[in-house]
């Protein structure tokens, strides 16, 4: 398929610091949290990461807000604490060089999914962006210290899309917009898959050739279309995100 | 039944570029799109189209955003690019004449049937408005070319509610406060079946002979009330739609 | 039980066309409308009623929108024309001086009953409101004329909650508020039925004897503080619907 | 697991008539109320309580019309009327001093299981704040005096999740910002138990030493990181809720 031209874009050069907090708050939009729980980090150059503060809900997180942290997760520059699970993600930044954005938190359909023991289905061509790339994490009992993390990133693999028995999802991308774009696309991918189950029917998967020729066209242009126009109409209505 | 008479109108005329970014916008608020996918066409009168550009979210697009393509899908004016799946148009408006509007996305319930491979039911009268125009296409896996478009263009015949397997939703309608109208009935529609077979129940759809009978009398003045009343509401809260 | 003092009110006299526009927003703002459809008459003490108008939405309604019609849905006063499903309510209103307020439009989970023939169930106590009062019309085609109008009445008897097959839903009381009040229980009792159907159990309703114990106690002061309250809201966001 | 550090707090010191108003819209925003039903109490000094006034709807409740009621329900100070149905609380403050805080209304959810005879099950890491105190009480025919509330108070006996049958849902906690994190969380148990139930599936609970091991962890921290953020975003919008 041809490839389009890029669209209008944003206007302007955003700092990691204020696309995270941008990330935070459209992922809040489309419901992506459970109240003040979750986090997300972003590896940044020194081999460290960026991270929402814990104690700040999503969607009234500020760039100012951001922590910075090293790769063992102690805050470098930061006004506020950083989330006791942070072993979550710096074992998984550590294992994996394309997981530099690693998003977690309770989406509704995830969870739910998640404590039903169920995987998500590729029934909808665009839940193919996770062909071969869905994990589910069967015992799991919180991540408190570096062990955790590490055998939490050894239980992930290369996945990409990774449910959390009786705790809820981690979406992995190796740029922020392809991470906001997956993760939405994931809670999506979950509620598909519970109706479908609730209908009493089996989900019918997208036959596997397929799906491996759909995932890396949605891979190309959509994510950074996507988080363009996302981020047009979140600064249209809340600039203070990015002070 | 007794035609009423016209209510108040909107008070100004509309280009085509206005009336279709209202519609894009109209269609988005009652949700019928998954992020930024999704096109509509308008038939222009010299043979081409308008249509709404690849990259821009339905609810932030203005009129001059608005593309202006020939049959074939190719851009005579506009600032952006047009979506590479443009044969799904193009195709239909050359097959059928009365299909001058083109609706094109994956609302959630219109998706979540064409996922479980089942078609919508008309259960309420309102869903009449598709008496004998609803298809399935069962096999699909993209619209690159213009043979893809036509194949396509064959499988749908003479429908103006389709499903899409896997993937989801084209209602088609000679004007396009029909076709606002009808997409939004297409949905419930598709909400009504799925929610009555989640409750283990099979659709009863209404008679054959009322279903025909209902079909003129939906099809007469309601689009008209139904598109000047949201574009009231929209102009009220996002007047700069029109530019 | 003690009936409890009166609330702060709404601090002005409002005339019966604005009320009647205030009751068409704040059942719109519950949902209990599909796109412009439905409609709701006041008796008027000439023996005539008050009725809003064909062609516009629920929600964008003034009170200077309101129709004054006479006992057989002739216009009297007004600048737009009424639904020629008129007949629904003057026959309603001729045969039932308690029904003073006819609401009548296709909400969801009413609608969906209505298409399934399954008639709501009182498994909460608010649902008592309804008890003794519930009706189903198995055979609907369109009221078109006084004919179909009479007919309907008698198929009503005395219920004040009616489920129209394939079609919606009729709510009648003696004030504006009840019927505001009444119409949103409504909507609620036809959701939890369907929830307990779709969960395959048989809903269980509450007693006789406490439904008929707890109906009076529901209609007392429940309704004048809902609609207050109601009111004081809505006009702190809306103040032109009184216009 | 390590304690965070507090977040940024709210920047100012409340009244307890000033954090039960706040409370209560904070409660209707997350849908935990049907219209304008319900109440919420909290223990003050003297041995009685403060309590939200009946015929105000909790969304637009402000702390000047927070009512001070005496150990038995009676009006101290305050300008409007009190539920009938303050034995509810008034004996199960009585009864319990952990119960500081009171929390009784209909949410959706937390109705529906009531309705079905359902209790809710910790299937998710947050619902095991309940651990171990999660009653429902069977037999409910409405709390009209003092032998009422202490019947129903012996049936609670010691929980703070509590379903009533055929009617909603009680919460309680020692403090307001644990009373609007537990209610919150309450409501979600509530959905997933239901939706799991709904797809023919049996909840399967956390195991009970997991569920006692993550109960003291809930209640730790994170409701007063719940409360200050909800309150910082609450006061943007509707500043007034203090007057």
């Amino acid at each position: 398929m041809r490839l389009p031209r890029p669209g209008p874009g944003i206007g302007q050069k955003l700092t990691v610091r204020q696309e995270l907090a941008c990330a935070l708050r459209i992922l809040a939009r489309v419901g992506w949290r459970e109240n003040l729980s979750g986090h997300v980090t972003v590896a940044s150059h020194d081999g460290g990461m960026f991270c929402n503060p814990w104690g700040i809900w999503w969607e009234e997180v500020r760039a100012s807000d951001i922590l910075h942290l090293d790769a063992d997760g102690e805050i470098i520059t930061g006004r506020w604490d950083v989330t006791p699970a942070v072993f979550l993600h710096t074992e998984l930044h550590r294992a994996r060089a394309d997981a530099a954005v690693v998003v977690h938190n309770h989406p509704y359909y995830a969870t739910l999914l998640a404590s039903m023991h169920e995987r998500p289905q590729m029934v909808h061509q665009n839940s193919c962006i996770f062909d071969d790339e869905i994990a589910f994490v069967d015992e799991y009992g919180g991540i408190e210290d570096v062990n955790d993390g590490t055998w939490l990133a050894t239980q992930i693999g290369n996945a990409s899309g990774i449910l959390l028995a009786h705790h809820g999802a981690i979406v992995t991308a190796p740029t922020i917009p392809e991470a906001c774009y997956k993760a939405t696309t994931f809670e999506r991918m979950c509620r598909l898959t519970y109706d479908t189950l609730a209908a009493g029917r089996k989900p019918e998967e997208i036959p596997a050739d397929a799906r491996a020729a759909l995932k890396p066209l949605l891979r190309q242009n959509t994510p950074q279309a996507y988080w363009d126009g996302a981020i047009r109409m979140l600064l249209r209505d809340e600039p203070e995100v990015l002070t």
